[in-house]
């Protein structure tokens, strides 16, 4: 067996047991009762031992080496560069670092859980001090290994070949024309009466639309389930996709569109190439092209006005209310698109959320650098919220820094990868209306040209390209942020 | 660390990856959609490979070496002892055998399910052959290996400490009674008249239903679930245990004492010591102790007048029909306590079902030990048919030998313990009522100094003591069919 064929069969191993320890984890947050929580937490801390060991058996070293040397087909490269992406993401980081960095953040975030509630800053820095200083030491050590800056090399973790001058010149973009388009379309829907919904829209009902919309969705049901779990998500294999929900029985707008956006995550993931699948060129390219896929069906598709249309019609069915107001599409798109400044990311709507990840991005990356130390962080959110959506967080650290999970374990270089995947879409989208008519397509409720797109240039590719390729195949040119704002002023003007 | 604490370790080790295992396998049952089956598959069996590597580890033997050698407590003695069985269990066979009957077994069986509909013994013998040659070599080095008779060698697999003389003498006790006790049955219920149930029973008001008499019967839903599966079990791990049940919307009968039955696998689950867990010692006794819970609760409580008393009011409830007589105690308890004469096991009557086990036994005995051919079968089942339910099978080979899916695996070995099961039910029940009052304890709804008594017997003694040892702790003598024939005869006579 050739070294590179003996590392294909080393990484379908490895697959083998990250197969099971997805399982488990979305059957922890989908099924398990509480009382298993810590015989689960053994047998998976078990399995990513188990993982981490074959990640980094010392023989690896010596296979990548004589593969490199062998001759190759261009497929077989990738795969090569792939599985030693992997590989060297695995063994960067000295096990010590993990494990201190492990310990930290769990005390970190456990605490935090209490500290947010009692608006505590003095008690949560004191934690937050050490993940934040092993977060420097990790981008250190991953930044002389790969030959990247402190905080490219954490980015590099989510999104590889994204730099921090590709953000800064992306996001410094935004920020020329967002703060004015937020003011203007709050100022055009100043008048906009919305109906909201009120009274009992019970979880099997809503269950039931949102199974509809999947199928409108071309969801793979022999290749994926709908299930509920307190925080949604997508997870389970390419072959089993498993998505959850969180239902509110007051209001069925968010499942509903939660539904939309986890349903992108999915297709990207069943519409992985099964030549490749269990092998690191098979799975999806970054956080930030996964994030373009659930961000296309929802904000390309599911926000659109044909869309709405669906939703309108298949949630009057579903909740027999083919009267109310509230199911009216005029009114429902008014609800998908109401644009309101607030504290809290994950609340955001499509239009202020790049200004909550921008203000994010900007501090972390100072923060990772050195720059600013994690004392000033306070300050200078203060500072930005104020410049960017005009809201004081002096002494709100629970809405302000400490507003979310995120930074409590360390998870630095991620936040980008949300607002990137934003701008992928509607930068797809502009590419696709020159071969297909989206609107029609959407209309006509048979979206498989849309689908057809996504897979010859997003799915289908999985990780054969860098990210900048894939985009520049997809679309004819590198990210840049004309498509995303021509998209929001078109939305919101 | 000692060799001891050494082999504890190692042994908890494994028991993380059997949790991954048993949850993959609940899922594959429970929630997989059928696309998802192939990278299932391949995971769960490179976790079996993974497994089975940790369990064969050659430093094992070494290690037990030196901790027999080690001063121990009697606990740790006894957890010493199930390690090494489990050891033995693991090397015994060589892997080369284990891989051709996985091969020669799964052959049988897929070609099993076409053959047997079709009726197509000289089909089915052909591949059968292998799998009893192939049995046959393993009962062989078992045997060898253990000091024990061939077929003593794969009881000794489900039933340590069971043989074929012990077997021998309970059967033929049996077979003395049986016949004659199963006649009179089937005379006095011959002017019974039963309403069976007809009409829709909705899958959610069934499980409702069920959940009611799990409750009744204190299964911890803080450690366990009920879900559906074609074929229901009782999987999962002790701190979260899995039931599943199937329903039939036109009856509502066998899915409820399903779960009745399923509940007592998981309560002996539920209830092994906590002190244990992860580890050999821990884990359930035997199939037929297994079997002996499900079967208390089936038979010795959940087929009582009394607890019929409590089925028949919480199923009124659950199908809002208090005036329809189908529910009415009386009538309930003679649907649960019909005797038929029948060719199929599985869906046996408790009064019969001893009688297709014996009959199963004595062929699977004489066959592994080589006393008759695999030819000989259909010849030898017919006859013994006749001379037990007075039922022919001549030519009917898939009412017959091939009527199910045991054999053409190779699992021989298991059958008797679903007997064992009742008879060791029975005299629990004959141990218990000299302690407390069963019937009225039922009746009140609170089951409470039932399960104590279990509990303290059965589930926290887990593999502490041998087979016999705990049933003689438990009732003051070893295993003797006298309280098995007592029970039926009360029942039926």
């Amino acid at each position: 067996m050739s070294h590179y064929d003996q590392l294909i069969a080393h990484y379908q191993t490895i697959h083998h047991f990250n197969h099971a320890q997805a399982m488990l984890g979305w059957d922890a947050a989908a099924n398990m009762p509480a009382g298993g929580s810590e015989a689960r937490s053994n047998a998976m801390a078990e399995l990513s031992v188990h993982v981490h060991r074959l990640s980094t058996q010392p023989q690896l070293e010596d296979w990548f080496g004589h593969a490199e040397q062998a001759p190759l087909t261009t497929e077989q490269q990738a795969s090569l560069r792939e599985m030693k992406r992997q590989w060297q993401q695995a063994t960067l980081v000295p096990e010590k670092l993990v494990q201190a960095q492990s310990i930290a953040g769990s005390k970190c975030e456990h605490t935090w859980r209490t500290q947010r509630q009692e608006n505590d800053w003095k008690g949560f820095e004191k934690n937050w001090k050490e993940v934040v200083a092993l977060s420097r030491e990790e981008a250190k050590i991953r930044g002389e290994a790969l030959g990247l800056t402190a905080y490219d090399a954490m980015l590099d973790k989510f999104e590889p070949g994204t730099t921090t001058s590709s953000l800064d010149m992306l996001f410094t973009d935004v920020k020329t024309w967002l703060p004015e388009l937020i003011e203007k379309a709050l100022e055009k829907q100043r008048s906009d009466s919305i109906i909201l919904p009120s009274g009992t829209f019970s979880t099997d009902r809503q269950k039931a639309l949102g199974l509809e919309v999947m199928k409108l969705l071309q969801f793979d049901f022999n290749h994926g389930r709908l299930d509920q779990s307190v925080h949604p998500f997508c997870g389970g294999v390419p072959s089993d996709v498993r998505i959850t929900t969180r239902y509110d029985e007051k209001d069925f707008v968010q499942a509903l569109m939660g539904i939309v956006h986890e349903t992108g995550h999915a297709r990207y993931e069943q519409g992985l190439p099964k030549a490749f699948s269990g092998l690191p060129v098979g799975e999806a390219r970054s956080m930030g092209i996964h994030e373009s896929q659930s961000l296309f069906f929802e904000m390309q598709v599911g926000r659109s006005k044909s869309f709405i249309s669906h939703l309108s019609r298949l949630s009057m069915d579903a909740f027999n209310a083919h009267q109310d107001p509230v199911f009216a599409e005029e009114n429902l798109y008014k609800i998908y698109t109401q644009v309101e400044k607030g504290f809290i990311r994950v609340d955001a709507d499509e239009l202020t959320y790049p200004a909550h990840v921008i203000l994010r991005y900007e501090i972390e990356r100072d923060l990772i650098n050195g720059v600013i130390e994690h004392t000033d962080v306070p300050d200078i959110w203060d500072e930005k919220m104020k410049a960017s959506l005009g809201l004081s967080t002096q002494d709100n650290y629970k809405n302000g820094c400490m507003q979310d999970i995120h930074w409590t374990d360390g998870a630095f270089g991620y936040f980008p990868s949300y607002t990137l995947g934003a701008m992928y879409a509607a930068q797809y989208k502009a590419s696709m209306v020159k071969s297909l008519d989206l609107e029609v397509a959407i209309e006509s409720g048979d979206l498989s040209p849309i689908f057809q797109w996504l897979n010859d240039n997003i799915w289908s590719q999985a990780s054969l390209h860098s990210t900048d390729e894939l985009v520049k195949r997809a679309t004819g040119e590198t990210l840049n942020a004309a498509h995303f704002r021509k998209h929001l002023e078109g939305r919101y003007l």
